[in-house]
């Protein structure tokens, strides 16, 4: 197949979008803003759920489902949710539709209108929090420790297949403690199974930190978030975890008696990622060939294509492959073979090229003379001829090795691309030039992040846990700071 | 714990009702008819999941995500499903929220009014089909075999937890085929392998047939179903799979290009299940004591719980346990040690009782001494000392003793309560009485189907595969019959 992709410097942002299409990953639907998520899209985001799901249970958590409508009075209860969240909203108003009189087609049955408006849970902390007033009486009911894969809607005016869709799949975990270290544990806790799952699964390094008060989620007194950078110099938040004080327990009244016999407000903290790490995904490790996915989340890891004339042919190289392809499979390696006669090898070789399989084992019927395999490797576009005897042990080895080189190269480009600014002039260049991250002295005020912002478009995507203390002078303001914090433009 | 339940004999629905909120699986929300499913209740709909999703994977099936909304006009697109379906819908006409002038709360903004109305889907056929015609052109691009696991919401008057709630979750699979032949067997593919579910894992015998032209899904040709018999004679429908016919292609211009060149509309399938099927284990093997689970499907297959006095007792058998514990895992067996010390073992005991845990193993300190556990098993509530160099056998070998056991004692409580009828005295009779299953001639006109329905309340579960054809006279109206069709009255 041909796969006239966009180029990435040509156009970053045009690349991705041809190539989230042509890849097969998602299609925009004929409702604004919404995707038609498609099967080798999903295979990749059920391999993520799979991974994170066992990540929440290991720590403890258990899942439930909230229902997807919230009555609109809930919104109001605590002060910062309500601005922050209960605005671009989907609003269910009525719950019957009629024939229209004049046989035109169907229309909405005004008599059927709902008394209190139901809103599309933007995110659900207001009827988990109203749930939990009734599960929560004692010390001994707490923690309570659970989890949802739901799908959520925010009426987003701009949107981009996975970074930005007005409907997208979740998960939303809510825990409430008794305590506040206990939260603020739990909160930083999650922000670490985040970091580890995009390190180790998405071979995507990110950056930890801690949010400005500006960019927290609202409700929150703390919001922990993964920060990760794009090949184009944008930076991406990945996941974000929070804790979130005692804000909700007291806009839904939910008490606990302590140890000690006094009642008290729980403590919370949610937490949550997204399909938009399929984004994140495709930004981080594809290339102009197409995708190039991390072995550990490839939904076919390793494809095998005949080469052949003739059906004869054909038959001798069927009957040599499926020992092969079943050995694989016994070994835990997910394993296609293609021997498809309607297209060419040239045409697989090129689809499974964009499709980012990790590994092409070649097989003709020199091979079989010669007792060799022609194995190509996705990454580096790089081939070798691999011994028979030898190709199940090289197979496992480079598997492991194309998902630390992944994770390597992406680490060298951010390590690469994160630099310290002491003045504005600089500061302003490298945003407008190359972008990616700067680390950069801020005076601690939300003036002088909403003007850095409104200047430069450049926000701070957090306070990083691991930069040193260090006095300074505000590259904006002048002021005296003791920490640099992370600036970039984002996604 | 006291269970306090109702008895099944005194109020069935009412045990019903409480046993699904005191074992924890769901309890009704703040937003009328939407449940919330607790963990205890999740944990079982994720198992039955996991092994639905692997046998569609099995059959060649792939998952995808398709938008929760649908414009209203897809609905008028295709005649009879229009009638079945557009009509007690969830309806999105806003998407803003402000703040009300008068500072009273928010309220929804006059002024973002969608131009066209957005339904939440009850069903997904009309924009799957919408989309499928531009991924169908030729024979070679068929058949599309997918499925989604989503959360659909049909605006239900009267709800009960599982069995009838405005929102659930359910998987839809929605396949497309280049022939007739084709398309009818995946329908009745599906069909089987939702029986084969049902009995393998819920141990649950069901009844396979068709659905006559009344009780058809709206939009299909022919409805293939499965139908189970209930503990108190009331039918439950647990799957059902569609053959389409070419209707949805028609609605939404679905055409190919066939092997010979020709232009001709696609043929369809969509099968579903829910998590209605909750309430059908619930209801086929639960007794006055609790839940009682299938191992195949129990979140906790075997509970051990130490008994003892004082912390010293307690150690001891923490380090006995504990060795125990792991090899069980090993070993594959779902296990949970509870050593609780706020609880005592007759509290626990009963706790496991009412969750339904297959087997429980209580150890104390003369058990130690005598080499000897005590395990009891759930569904016969019958208990036995087993020697502790037998216990892993006896505890594989009850396991799948009890998943046998119960699916032959609900065989057998079906097989008891199907009975043939042949005159409308004693059909009227058996309905009005014991209920269950009832064979009966029927003429084949929905006006005999619709007066038996509105006289006694029971309708035609299905025309089952396996009758006989055999002459008869229909129960009602006497005409001529060449077989039985099944009736009850349903859930």
């Amino acid at each position: 197949m041909s796969k006239n992709l966009t180029s990435r410097a040509e156009d970053y942002s045009k690349w991705y979008n041809d190539l989230v299409i042509k890849a097969d990953l998602a299609e925009n639907s004929a409702v604004r803003g919404c995707m038609v998520i498609k099967p080798y899209g999903y295979a990749i985001w059920e391999k993520m759920q799979s991974a994170l799901d066992q990540m929440f249970k290991d720590t403890g958590h258990e899942n439930v489902y909230f229902p997807l409508f919230i009555p609109k009075s809930f919104f109001s209860k605590e002060a910062s949710h309500v601005t922050g969240f209960a605005k671009e909203c989907a609003v269910v108003t009525h719950y019957r539709l009629k024939n229209a009189e004049d046989g035109s087609g169907i229309v909405v049955d005004e008599t059927a209108k709902l008394e209190e408006e139901l809103i599309v849970r933007p995110t659900s902390e207001t009827i988990i929090w109203d749930t939990y007033r009734k599960w929560v009486q004692s010390y001994r009911d707490l923690p309570l420790l659970y989890n949802q894969w739901a799908n959520v809607v925010r009426w987003e005016m701009r949107t981009r297949l996975f970074l930005r869709t007005t409907e997208f799949l979740w998960q939303e975990g809510h825990t409430a403690h008794a305590t506040k270290q206990e939260a603020i544990e739990e909160a930083e806790r999650m922000m670490h199974v985040y970091a580890d799952f995009a390190e180790r699964f998405m071979a995507m390094p990110v950056i930890k930190g801690t949010k400005s008060e500006s960019e927290r989620f609202a409700g929150a007194e703390e919001t922990y978030c993964i920060e990760a950078l794009m090949q184009d110099g944008k930076a991406l938040q990945a996941g974000t975890s929070h804790f979130l004080g005692q804000n909700f327990a007291r806009a839904f009244d939910v008490k606990f008696t302590t140890r000690e016999g006094q009642q008290e407000f729980v403590w919370a903290t949610s937490w949550g990622v997204s399909t938009r790490l399929m984004g994140a995904l495709v930004m981080t490790h594809s290339d102009d060939h197409g995708l190039v996915l991390p072995p550990a989340l490839a939904p076919t890891q390793l494809v095998i294509v005949p080469i052949y004339k003739g059906e004869e042919q054909l038959k001798v190289l069927d009957a040599h492959v499926q020992p092969l392809v079943e050995a694989f499979r016994k070994q835990g390696v997910s394993v296609k073979y293609d021997n498809r006669d309607t297209h060419k090898p040239g045409f697989k070789f090129n689809e499974y090229e964009l499709k980012g399989v990790p590994l092409r084992i070649a097989v003709g019927e020199r091979d079989l003379k010669e007792g060799t395999y022609e194995l190509a490797r996705r990454d580096t576009l790089t081939k070798e001829s691999v011994k028979a005897d030898e190709i199940f042990d090289r197979v496992h080895q480079l598997l492991e090795e194309m998902q630390k080189a992944l994770f390597d190269r992406a680490l060298k480009h951010q390590t690469d691309h994160t630099i310290k600014v002491d003045d504005y002039e600089t500061f302003k260049a490298q945003i407008e030039g190359d972008g990616g991250f700067v680390l950069a002295h801020w005076d601690g005020t939300a003036e002088t992040e909403a003007s850095i912002q409104e200047e430069t478009k450049a926000t701070i995507r957090c306070i990083p846990l691991s930069t040193e203390e260090e006095d300074g002078f505000c590259v904006y303001s002048g002021k005296p700071s003791t920490k640099r914090v992370l600036f970039a433009k984002a996604y």
